[in-house]
């Protein structure tokens, strides 16, 4: 199966699970794979940078993405960003070998000018070859790296292989409305757009043209019945729910600091073992945690999912 | 009146009203003047980044200052960041002139090291004398300066005319705790924290430790509420009141875009006449204006003081 | 005078001499003023980022602006560049008022894309009307943004009014060679280009296409004759001379301590009575100023204008 | 042979040859190795920046790590940073068991405060063990942290195996004064200082205290001249020398540009068979090569060894 324009629905943005030593936790990593496919993802993208996905050796990674792919049934996407082309390439033919719908691909931090960024995009898929399909990742915030409608419009348009648009620029609304409108108008090609950024703006992101979410909210089910109900027409139904939700979205999207909640409810909807993560990362105090677990009790009233027991063994 | 490390409540952060012509709006100055002590505001915090100050000639700072400092009754501070120490001195020399509670002011933002950021503060006290009460803004998204509590330790130590701390940091919960615990431990002099960023995180930054909160969020109402139930041990009532303006909230904090959501909504609460920036400055689409107004509608489920009437002479 | 795309020469970018007390030091100015005249300089550009222009009060800086003009036979320049466009409208019509012969304009720190910038500067030319010739300084490394040579032509093919391009990108020998190269297919009008970076490059530069330099070393003498030298076709000359500089350019192209260099040698020159920078500023330590004095020995030895006597009166 | 603060010299930064396909360039490698051995350098700093080795498959870097060591009789220092720790502690300790003298570790490029820079440097050193001599980095230009000399100086304090700093602080010479003053007042522990900015400031860095450069400018020869003339206290002769370079310095140490100016280099003195650099690289024009060209024979005129042949296969 290969990743094509027409994706809709939520691909979870996966973590990589690590005892707290440090070690890969390949149990939770089924786990965690199996949840997905349960509560409904469509796809799984693994190896993103919240996945930690530059703090893993190589074979590491390798190994990751392997395990993934051959455990979910659906479509699998791999983070194949690296500092130089080579080890893009290799993990990208990797991948596909082993039956990954496409890989993903972030800019540099360096990459300024919309020149630069237009030509780093074609160097990589030179690197990877034009036939693996490819997930543009916009993310701003994090990569420092700004482009514009007109220089995903470029890409695009250079790229073919190019079918997805992980959309996390903040704000991002109207850019989601300049890029449809650009596929109205003929001047850019049908691509999927997931929105990312936690979902902080799944609700109107998904009135502006949005084909669904690519994010890691500790709640993938969330996402899906958002997706669903916004693309159902049910406009309050879906906001309701969002709403119900947004305080604890909201306290997962802080940056830097998000991926040990992420992890930490995670934990506790007994999904992974451990809410470590490798250094350098963020650490939970107990405090953040016992605001974690008063923002679950509160989502729990509307929602019974967040309804966690506590946990007895918790490690993280 | 002078301002002291005990101040708590709300500071409204003023937007500075503009005619559709870009000339300043006095009327709407005055209005909005009125609103802020009207609704039970503690303070007015006037030429602020989102008060667009760098936008204003040197006069029409110094009228606007002067007009809002006659006209409300309680403490007034003025921003007087400037890239130079001579213009800050004869901004902050006329504020208190004029009666002005204290100053604040923001570090430029080519500070990078521990160092630079301490020698700077210490450098602008020097220049604007150190018996005038100021506010140290900590505002690291829009101004790259990354102050840690170590570094504001250093810099309300050297500098006891500093009482108080705009705290914006994103993350920032851990922060306010670690403020507080160097002022339980003895090693930082008592000061007011009051926190921004849109009122965000203000339902855990109070319960962290805030005296309040000095942002411009369109109902300056609702960080009153929030204040006074956290401040009153209502934690279930301040979270459900804070929890229906969230989705507003967080749509007006998109950056670089929320100065005109704001605007739009205090327009259309009757507050200033135009929602017009000056140049260079963000507009806000229609698309946007029936997403507030929607969001509106549902704040106003909740919360009555966000049934607005449709503007039937909307000119933002 | 009004500055035209025919320039050529050498423009003096003019520190603002200061006094001990940081007081603007007036009669330093005319003695530069005089001094620029006399050695040859075809211009003055004031208020500049090395003029300290971020540092002055607007009244102070309309007295240097129209001193200068007043003072200089020459065309003069100067520097408009301020984060609102209201003061930058005001201090470009007051110097046109004056007589200068056009203005500068850098962009904001804060500009990333190649839309953002070319958007940027055809606001400013809306705030100060299109019949100001304007230079359009293009220094990253200090204001880190990056122009590309199709956005210097976009932004020049809007804006007629742009003559001059102030280049100081490093490195910048390509960027020289593809504007001349664009102008030679016909796809950028004619521009007069005088390079900056303190003469770093400007050997090569010369004979890259550049029509001379806009800079503050100084020597201006030094930059004036190889100039004139390289025009006339005399290379290994222009080289020669150079090179005996290169070692104090070198030296005085510090970023951040450069200024305090040139201040120091301009003060031994007895151009400037103080090399005092307003706060925030660097100081030049007593080890610097041995190193600078034996450098301008070793250029004494080929270029006996560096030939100093000893300060007795050294006050920076 | 183990580094050690006593360290004196010219380490050479090893560039990676590639062939023009971009495969790894064995023979130049070995070719490279003993040009370093003959010309006398003290040591070979191998997979730094400079060096491309974030274009490097693990593999790859491994094999060059081994290669430089096995055929190179003084010390090697081998550049282990990496996003990952894992992936840095596993580079750390091959070339260590391979017989490497140390490891050179940069900051990533996302620390800010002092804070950050120094936990980092403490986790690193966790993860590659405390009994490794290392080199600290200190590259502002390229790596966008700033250390000041107090960060240095905990540093130092904190991880005992830290020996040697690489210091490419731009500007730099009031850093050396001040951590050698450090050492004076013995709040410093001993450390070699070897300096890098391809030698840029390297006459007057040696008066201020280096201990010698760890630099890759294309004549290490010149940099091994100028560090003995300044041992030997010959203060006009060592700067003779290095005047003759510094046009040439100047020139390669452009920003993106000055590796493909010094493989150039390297490549006509019959060093390594290929400027080819991996991609994303710069590639030099014809004009920058003819720029080369004529400053390497004004060059020779001082210095014999720039007197270079025209390549007859030249093919960079």
């Amino acid at each position: 199966m290969k990743l094509t324009a027409q994706e809709t629905g939520v691909y979870a943005i996966a973590p990589t699970p690590f005892l707290p030593d440090g070690q890969v936790d390949t149990r939770s990593i089924d786990r965690m794979t199996d949840f997905y496919e349960e509560s409904g993802c469509r796809g799984i993208t693994a190896l993103g940078i919240m996945g930690e996905a530059h703090k893993l050796e190589t074979e590491e990674a390798f190994d990751i993405a392997a395990r993934i792919i051959k455990r979910f049934s659906g479509p699998v996407v791999i983070g194949v960003s690296a500092p130089g082309f080579v080890a893009m390439r290799k993990l990208a033919h990797f991948a596909m070998d082993q039956g990954a719908a496409g890989v993903m691909i972030a800019p540099v931090p360096s990459l300024r000018t919309d020149e630069q960024i237009v030509a780093y995009f074609r160097q990589a898929i030179e690197a990877i070859g034009d036939d693996i399909p490819w997930v543009l990742q916009d993310y701003p915030l994090t990569l420092s790296v700004i482009m514009t409608p007109t220089v995903i419009q470029r890409i695009v348009t250079d790229n073919p292989s190019c079918v997805m648009l992980k959309h996390e620029d903040w704000p991002g609304l109207e850019k989601i409305s300049t890029l449809r409108g650009y596929q109205k108008d003929g001047s850019l090609k049908p691509m999927s757009i997931l929105v990312g950024n936690g979902g902080l703006f799944l609700d109107f992101e998904m009135e502006r043209g949005a084909d669904g979410a690519m994010t890691g909210y500790a709640f993938p089910e969330l996402l899906i019945d958002v997706v669903k109900l916004q693309k159902a027409g049910k406009r309050d139904a879906a906001h309701d729910l969002f709403d119900a939700h947004l305080p604890l979205i909201r306290y997962e999207q802080q940056p830097g600091a998000g991926l040990s909640v992420r992890k930490y409810v995670l934990q506790k909807r007994g999904i992974i073992s451990s809410s470590a993560q490798r250094k350098p990362g963020a650490t939970i105090t107990a405090t953040a945690k016992a605001e974690v677990d008063y923002l679950l009790s509160r989502v729990a009233r509307v929602d019974r999912r967040a309804n966690l027991q506590p946990q007895s063994s918790a490690a993280g």
